[in-house]
């Protein structure tokens, strides 16, 4: 009894071991793939309750046959549901702009000094807080909402791992009631 | 039995003079409703069948009462159906752009000249296609999808006539598959 529970351990460690390799293989294949053009895909939309929040999404692979499949549609629902949720500014961190990323470091800097930190300590600190402030703003940096340990970005890497093309976001648009009169 | 038909269609002819008159009241009143804030409203989006083009629109009313009914709904959708097939750039005549109306112009003056017209008529015939530009171009201007003897003014001037509040789009955004990658 006592051999049978270890070999079933130690078969459960081979499949975790052997997960593990197709895994890190699946996401350094994944980084290849990044390279590849996407020019299929699908639009999606996910609009709140209550119809005052909305999200149009494009999300794009290689082919229309891994464009309709049921894993890469669900990652377009997720997608657009992210970015209702989290409402990001951005897709990627190079989308941010040098305007934005300067106002936001000159507002880091002048936080800190007003903490009082050192000159020394305040290079740190506002890297420290860039990086916070790139989760924030940029859809591949959050945390993704129905799994929280893992970012947007591993969250598509995985699902290039499993579908064995390149996917990558191309645009969105997310309109909520009266943002517009706000602005105005 | 004739007295009996000429009566029943002198009483059609009133029917009718009256529901013209109230028609007429009613885009009257709707005239004068334009003036007023548009706060409440509804995100709406349509995805066209196949997901390769999708469409997300925000429509405003007055309260939140008339956000919710039916009628505003059917609107919003049939909009978002408008932008989605007849693919306008621009909401109102006066959104289109100098640049944009500028260089239209030279377009059409150049090929009113290169059809040999006279300097004298060529005015009038730019003048002529501005109009039909704007019908193509500025989603108030087109010819309702649905009913193509109406334009989209008139379609929402008539739900403002019905639901006596003001109605206005605010804005939309129209994805379609592998449109960035061609801009690129």
């Amino acid at each position: 009894m006592m051999e049978c529970k270890a070999a079933l351990v130690e078969a459960k460690g081979n499949v975790q071991d052997a997960e593990i390799v197709l895994r890190k293989k699946g996401i350094a294949s994944a980084d290849k793939k990044a390279a590849r053009a996407t020019k299929q895909g699908v639009i999606g939309s996910y609009i709140h309750p209550g119809s005052q929040l909305g999200v149009l999404i494009e999300v794009n692979c290689e082919s229309d046959f891994v464009a309709r499949t049921e894993d890469f549609q669900t990652l377009v629902h997720d997608l657009a549901m992210q970015v209702a949720a989290a409402d990001p500014k951005f897709i990627r961190k190079e989308d941010v702009t040098d305007a934005v990323l300067a106002q936001e470091r000159d507002i880091q800097r002048a936080r800190a000094l007003g903490e009082g930190k050192t000159e020394k300590m305040v290079d740190k600190i506002v890297e420290g807080r860039m990086n916070k402030f790139y989760e924030e703003v940029c859809l591949m940096e959050q945390p993704f909402i129905k799994e929280n340990t893992t970012t947007v970005a591993d969250l598509i890497k995985s699902k290039i791992a499993k579908l064995g093309e390149n996917i990558s976001v191309s645009r969105f648009s997310r309109f909520k009631v009266g943002d517009t009169a706000a602005a105005e």
